[in-house]
Order: C-alpha cells, then structure tokens, then sequence
C-alpha cells in the first residue's frame, strides 16, 4: 500500500467525524491502524484529526519500521500509545474524543479516562471496518494474488497425487500449507481445514490423524495470505472411482445453492437477501437443518470481516465489496460438503477470484 | 488435562470470589476458559459460582467437542455467550458479577448492563492470569516435551546443515518449522525469527529474502506448541569459521548476563530482581543502550503472559512458575545476540527446559 491510499482512507473517515461530532479519533484496532497508515508493526494507534494532524504511535522496537511504512504521518515512540494520543487530543484543544468501543476494554477506557478526565469520550462504532469493506482497485489485485495462489496449490497438490487414501488429513493440511508458502504466500490465512471421511461433516474439523480412505469426502477450506490480504476457497473431493448416491445428492444441491448464492451477488443487493437465495434452495431440499451456518464474510485484511451475509445480516452490498459465497450440508456420522469461493461484487455481476471448478472432482 | 485438574483450578478461582464480595465470576477470556475447563474451542465463556453450580457456554459447532473436553461442568449450548451466562447469574439469585474488565470489551460490557441492569459488575482483574502463573506438573511436563521439540528440531536442522551461506532466511524459518511439526508440535509457538546478518541486530526480525553470508551472526528465536503450551528459546549462531572480535565480544556478554539471570531465579525473588541480575552485566559493560528490552515473561497457555520479568516488573517469583530468560545486546547495522532459555522457578534452584549448548555454534 502507498502513502497516497492511506491518506485518502484517513480523509474518508475524516468524514466521518463531523457526524459524530467529535475533532478527532482515536484509532486502536491494528488492522484498522495498518489500512489507515500502512504500518505493520504489532503495536501501534493512531490519532486521526478532522484538522489533518494525524499522529501514528508505536514502541521503540518499530522506529524505522513505522517511518519506512507510514513516512506520510506524524510518528509517536512510546510505551502507552492510548494515553499518549489522548494527551495530543487534549493538547491540541479537543474536548471530545471518539474512540472503538468495540476494541478497547473497560480496563483500556478506564485508563484513558484517568489520565485525560476533562475528554469526552464517544464511539467511533466500526466506522473503520465500514470503510473496509469497499476495497480499491489495489486491495482487490491483492485479493486476487492471494487467490491464484490458493487455486495453484490445490492444483498442484491434485497433480502430485496428494489428496490420495493412504494420508492422513494433516499430510494433505501441511502439504497445502507448503506448496502455498512456496508459491509466495506470506502465511496462511487460518489454519488450513482438510476434513475427510465422516468428519467433512463437522464444518470446521481441525485436521488430525485420520487417514484418508477410499470412498471419502475430503473437505479442504483453505487460504493463502499476500501483502496482509486473505483468500478463502474450499472445495470437496471424492477419494477413488466410485462416488456413493448421497455423496452426488448433496453435492449437487451444494453445488446448485452455491451458484444461487453467487447469482445473488448484486451492487444493493440485501445481505440477507443473498443469503436466502442460497438457504432456500437447501431448505426446499429438505436440509435447511445440515446447514448451520451463514452464507458468507467479507474478506481483505481479515480473513472475516464486514460486510456479513447470514439470514438475519444487515446491511446491503457494494461495489467492489469482496465476500465469499460457501453454503454447505453436513449429515453427521457421515459426511459433508462445503462449497466456497471468494468474489468480488461489481455492477456488471461478481467477479470470480477463486478459479479452481466447482465440478466434482474425483481423485 | 483432566476433568479433576480442571476442576481444581475452578475451586482455586472460587477460593477467590469471596474477596471480591462476589457470589460468580464471569470467565469469557478464552485461553483462561481453557485453563479452567480443558474446552479448547474458538468460542466459550465459562460461569464460575461460589456455590459449585458452574456453567460453560459455547455454540453449536461445539456441541460434540465440548461434552467431551468438559464433561464435568454444565454445558449451555447459545449465540450470545456472556448475555446468556449473565441470564443465568441473575436466575441463580446473584446480584454481583466479576467480569474480566481486562478482556471485555466496552461494547460488550454495555450489552450486558443492558440485558441485566440491575446485576452489579464488578472487575475480577487478572484472576485467572495469576492462578495461570504457577503450573501443575501436569502442565509443565507439558511445556519440557514442547521445548525437548523445539531443541531436537534445531539439533537436527543444524545437522543437516540446513544453517547455511546461501540460504534465505525464510528457507531456514520453514525448515525449522517443518521439523518442529514433523516431531509433533501440533502448532509453531510464534512467527519462527531467523534474522542475519544486520537483522540480527532487530530484535523482533520478521524472516526475509535476505541471503545469509560468512560471516553472519544468525539469530533463531522460535518454539513449538504441544497441547496448547509453548516454548521458547533463542540461539544466535555465526556462520563460517572466523568470528570477529566484535561478535565475540557481545556473544560472550550476553551469555554471562543470561546466565546471572537465570542464577537469579529463586522462590520469592523479586521480578525486577531478576532483570537487575541481567541487565546490570551489560550495563557495566557500556551495552545497556543496546538491550532494549524485557528480560524474560512468563510462558504456558500463551506464549507471553504472567509473570514479567523486567526493570520496573511488580511482583515475586514463586514455586513451579515457567519463566524465560532473555537477554540480548543490538548493535544496529552490524548484528546483535539474544540467547533464551524457558526454565521452571523451583526451590533447589531453577529447571532448565531448553537444553541446547549455550556455547557459540559456529555452523
């Protein structure tokens, strides 16, 4: 990220203060503090005034580290970044202050309050996490980076014979994991899910001994990290040549409610709307009740984020929102089958990032 | 660990309720509902009541996992874990509740008030995280199983000559990584540090492209983590067979400070104490600009936590408490040294759990 894109997010939540009548925030969430100056240190805040004066703090340990990624802003070095900034607010004659409410603790506030009593303290709300949810053209290329990488090495891996009977799930988990690392991802996005057998039907199964039989589903739902920005895909496999009646039942109905999902994607579409495009199809099944969770999550920064997509979700879609689309059944005992690709919602229909087919593929 | 284990650390955090004049403490920091449940899911919040009636709450991807994690507490099956336990509190007659005010958030706080106004909330402050600080054996036979990891994927890294000119420092990195998965950590304890060269000189280095030389001090600072506990440890390395005087000099500096640290472990030795011992060798010896930082914390569920061992640290060591020693001498633009042990306070003198040379290894 440039300079020039973190000061034009900075001026956007700028914008943002007027409504809540306060002269500056104070910004404590590190992910929010990273998309608002680049800095990606582990320890930082951030004090964003409506006059421009915008100061970064972090520890001794991020001097040159803070200056190289945030060259743009005003830069603090100290131990207590909360109370710093409150000092700067106040010495620079603000008597309101916003602040996340939704990130700082009662012990944080507390704090804050003692050493700055006369500061009126208000939310910010997510007002940074609404910002993020609209990505530039810049964070989708990343987006997009971090997705072809996830789609080459579940390729790969398929080409090399490494989803095969014989493995256990967590040789397949740190295979994945390796071949992403290779292709230039910086990390995985989350611990890497490869679900085979009757444990596809739990949705999220930690990867452990059990070998690969046979006959089995094997779920993969796995992303790579680019440049702080998370892919999400999965895809579930059949193991040898014969594929059982249910296993093509629910695979094909996932697989159905999936494109319904992706169809729904629309610039104002309503979340819960797109939701239920998807959901009804799995209902009207007759397994509303092995689907037990939402539809989807915006991606970027955060492998969840806003904006959500669930049957009681608020809100609706924007252009360039990126969000994944992955029902799932899952019969217990038995087996399960997700389904889930990361898109980007633009006005001419979404744009697919995960490219891998969503064909049965049978390995 | 055990249903019984478990069950005595609850009694342990009962024991405490009495002073804070509450009849329940409301536990939603997770590793601490780890700590008193043996419930390892991404979701749950624990009700601990001074008359034994105590209740965990988790959500539906948990129903299966934590009746078998958990099976001596009641289990509470919901959406909106500290609402519904807060419910239950004011259904159980209490008036008062402990919260931890260091984890919630101010937004979570409200939405309590909100659901039960006239239940008083009070802090239980870091409660758990102190009954955390001194370890069953249980737990640190733990912890000596993920340092005997830690130390034999090193031994056998360096072996295989994997610490080498010509090798990225993020080659290294996943090599390691790799061994310490291979001989069974479920998990890296932290982002591997391997820093060379001039990074050495970073004490939180992140692994890069940078091609280690002749020459090189190179710094590994890693640990794996065996059934949700952590090790820690530090080695610095020089790559080829001439050391300079420079890098012997503050090799054998911080080798002595690290060892009067760890001589200064001892059963009600004051923490700051402890950093003295350290610190003040390399004071002596005009470094203490370049060791800019802590010299050690405590290690178990979580990589960093209770106690602190640092200039200004509160507080006395006590019996079966994990602690790491670490101190560490940086000269910018040229290379600097940290050497790390994880060792166990015991009243005959500390237990050393990270067994590997503290000699110079030169690779």
């Amino acid at each position: 990220m440039s300079g020039p894109a973190a000061a034009a997010r900075r001026d956007r939540l700028r914008a943002r203060l007027a409504a809540l009548d306060a002269p500056a925030a104070l910004v404590t969430r590190l992910v929010n503090v990273r998309y608002l100056t680049g800095f990606t240190g582990s320890n930082g805040a951030l004090l964003v005034c409506a006059d421009g004066t915008d100061v970064l703090a972090t520890d001794g340990r991020y001097i040159t580290q803070s200056a190289q990624e945030a060259p743009d802003v005003e830069r603090l070095i100290e131990r207590r970044l909360d109370t710093v900034l409150a000092a700067r607010a106040v010495a620079a004659g603000h008597t309101r202050l916003a602040y996340e409410s939704h990130e700082v603790t009662v012990d944080g506030l507390a704090a804050v309050t003692a050493a700055e009593p006369g500061l009126g303290l208000v939310s910010l709300e997510q007002a940074v996490e609404d910002l993020r949810a609209v990505k530039d053209e810049a964070e989708i290329d990343l987006l997009r980076r971090a997705c072809a990488i996830a789609d080459e090495a579940l390729s790969d891996l398929i080409a090399a014979g490494g989803v095969r009977a014989g493995r256990t799930e967590r040789e397949v988990a740190r295979d994945l994991d390796a071949r992403m690392l290779d292709l230039g991802a910086e990390a995985v996005s989350f611990e890497t899910i490869v679900a085979s057998g009757p444990n596809s039907a739990i949705p999220h199964h930690s990867p452990g001994s059990r070998v690969i039989e046979g006959g089995d589903f094997v779920k993969c739902d796995f992303g790579a990290t680019y440049s702080g920005y998370h892919s999400d895909m999965t895809r579930t496999l059949v193991i040898g040549g014969a594929v059982a009646d249910w296993q093509r039942e629910i695979y094909d109905l996932v697989a159905d409610a999936q494109r319904l999902g992706r169809e729904a994607l629309a610039v104002d579409a309503e979340c819960a709307g797109v939701d239920a495009a998807a959901r009804d199809r799995i209902v009207d099944a007759g397994h509303g009740e092995h689907y037990t969770h939402g539809l989807g999550h915006g991606v970027g920064l955060e492998i969840h984020e806003a904006p959500w997509l669930g049957a009681t979700a608020p809100g609706r879609l924007g252009d360039r929102m990126p969000v994944t689309v992955e029902p799932g059944v899952y019969l217990e005992g038995r087996g399960g089958v997700r389904i889930e690709d990361t898109l980007v919602v633009r006005p001419d229909g979404p744009e697919l990032l995960t490219l891998t087919t969503k064909d049965l593929l049978i390995v």
